[in-house]
């Protein structure tokens, strides 16, 4: 029989799925679950990319162009010009979802054993894409204290070798939340070009910024046109995670026409997805203050429920729809188990995401946990109840 | 200014891709351009694959499993059932086309380093899925005299070496059409048996066998479940090649749990094009035999046109859509370029993709191209007479 790769080996299960089995059997037992595991928001797609869908005019579904529909990525070009980001249809590679642009853009990029600096806690899958391109990250800490903001530049020029060859961000972050200050991508900026590194970027959460706060693109910086890469995705812009839709963006030349290589490799980027994410870019305003104001009554609700509980703390991010919370447990990992398998409040419970998946490296983030409020405000409230008064019960509870 | 990955630079730009441009300027001059580069059938997808996404019902285009929705896989099974492939539906992962497929295949089952014997020619874009996941693609020749069946076994035993962990097969073959036998599946068999290799197999033409000539999946073989891993495709069977759905299957329990940790990496195949694509499994049988009839006269009206042709000839192929042809030329990239730079024929021309592309190492298949006969049969006819017609004329003849 032959063997597994290495990769395979080392490629971690999805933190956020582990344990759907034990919801599963929850379930089984009449069980309300809260699934607050998951970025999958339950907010409707814009009716305009649903009609897009249904009115499909076309006799043979075909491949589009490897890049991309030409129709889409020049009308992107308008959608970001919105967003103060200038950019012509040739510097975007349409992919399937914003998780197969940050492959493309680590193959193209790094070689094996190359370093990314990446502020951790980070998106999970971050970790697969490394092990896909052979890529290793290297974390530096960054602080439920203060919000998870980016660390000091000295964190970054500590851990900075002959093999870092670039620095990625998750701007409004998932996990924690936390949006990035124009400031504060200045500073990587001063990194990148101090030190020849590629700037990674993932804006795909870029509308779901609260508080009055401004995002500020990567795209914005000038004098970055060679190290800037962006990943972007229409999932959670449009709540169309299904789409597969989303792109790779840069002014370099290069990085685009090697991109563009691994793009032919694999064809097309799906059609019916583009199709609806070009009709979703003439969404109304109305839709996007709906859905900012349903966000932030859901993260109130939930950042208040949490910071009311003895011993558990929540930063109050300004973005994206998660929260990393700090918990009175010995192990997320087995609370959040806990929950599903030997608890239940009047036949309900909550399911969440072990921070430890968030994390580089076994111990840390082992009193935290990701929360999605991807629900609505009521069945919140219900869940962070839950959560509560598991805690009041929980026999791994630490003080 | 960063480097470009190795991989980037080694990332070869796609074959049948390479001439667009030039087919663009000769557009430009209005000259009609017969297009037997690409795969992109003119077949229409069949119409409940298209109605099913004009119903499509749900308010929020969701993300699937990250294995592919459970009915879609359940109604494989099915499908697979008729072609007396028997499997399970947690046997399968629905990917982004058999382009991820083979790219999760690669990377579930070898390491960098590795080698897998493939018969050349070979589908182009092997090359940059091998190149993702740093394996060594060692090919070993096959024949345009006998049509490129199966090399004889020595050829393959001649190469393996300690690094050898698979051989690939696409059945029936891009780009030369050739089907293989039960006889010549049963080879490879033993080798994988005797050398505990991986035996990968691409069947995305299964559908397009002709001649009376019947399809035998590398799946139907007794006792090689450890072994095999099929990659397959919706794309050819229903003309559907933009909904981006295929999948990876096999029966070794570690390939898959493995091979789903990648697609959960990636989160969801794409949701739209699973739902077309489980609508196509209820395509009636007359659909496909009246492409099945369509295929056959283009096929017979390709093979005798070229063998028409002093100095060229074609192999008379029993599968898929396309033809390798030999051609009296000097050199074959130079020939497809200088048909669409400095030939017309009645302000028409014809693209072909030069098989040096197909091949592994240069020198290799100089004097052939690859003809996909996606087209009518009334332009097919148009297209062969400008290629003999060009081939009165190219200054660059051999005979």
């Amino acid at each position: 029989m032959p063997a597994i790769s290495q990769k395979g080996v080392k490629m971690p299960p999805s933190p956020i799925r582990k344990l759907v089995p034990y919801a599963d059997e929850a379930k089984k037992r009449g069980i309300r679950v809260y699934h607050l595991n998951i970025g999958q928001p339950d907010i409707p797609t814009p009716e305009n990319a649903l009609q897009a869908i249904r009115n499909y005019p076309d006799k043979v579904i075909e491949y589009s162009h490897s890049a991309g529909i030409f129709s889409y990525r020049k009308k992107l070009t308008e959608y970001y010009a919105r967003h103060n980001i200038r950019i012509t249809p040739d510097q975007i590679i349409v992919c399937a979802g914003g998780s197969e642009a940050i492959l493309f853009g680590m193959q193209t990029c790094l070689d094996p054993g190359d370093q990314i600096i990446i502020p951790e806690p980070y998106y999970a899958n971050y970790n697969g894409f490394s092990i896909s391109a052979g890529v290793e990250v290297v974390p530096i800490p960054s602080s439920i204290e203060d919000g998870f903001a980016l660390p000091p530049i000295a964190e970054f020029e500590k851990v900075i070798t002959p093999r870092t060859r670039g620095i990625m961000v998750c701007n409004p972050n998932n996990p924690t939340g936390y949006l990035y200050s124009k400031e504060e991508i200045l500073v990587l900026k001063d990194l990148a070009l101090k030190y020849d590194l590629y700037l990674f970027a993932d804006e795909v959460y870029r509308e779901f910024c609260y508080d009055g706060k401004k995002h500020f693109s990567v795209m914005e910086l000038e004098g970055l046109d060679e190290h800037v890469v962006l990943f972007d995705s229409v999932s959670k812009r449009y709540s169309a995670c299904g789409v597969r839709i989303g792109c790779l963006i840069s002014r370099n030349k290069a990085v685009i026409s090697t991109a563009l290589k691994f793009a032919q490799a694999r064809l097309s980027p799906p059609t019916l997805g583009q199709v609806a994410a070009e009709a979703a870019i003439d969404t109304p305003g109305s839709y996007f203050e709906e859905v900012y104001n349903e966000y932030i009554a859901r993260r109130d609700v939930v950042v208040s429920a949490i910071n009311k509980i003895p011993g558990a703390f929540c930063p109050n991010p300004s973005g994206a729809f998660y929260v990393v919370a700090r918990l009175p447990v010995d192990d997320s990992d087995k609370f959040c188990q806990w929950l599903l398998e030997d608890f239940e409040y009047e036949k309900q419970t909550v399911m969440m995401a072990p921070a430890s998946g968030f994390y580089s490296g076994a111990g840390k983030g082992k009193d935290e946990v990701r929360i999605s409020y991807v629900l609505n405000v009521e069945d919140l409230r219900n869940a962070m109840k839950c959560l509560e008064e598991a805690l009041k019960v929980y026999p791994g509870k630490r003080l």
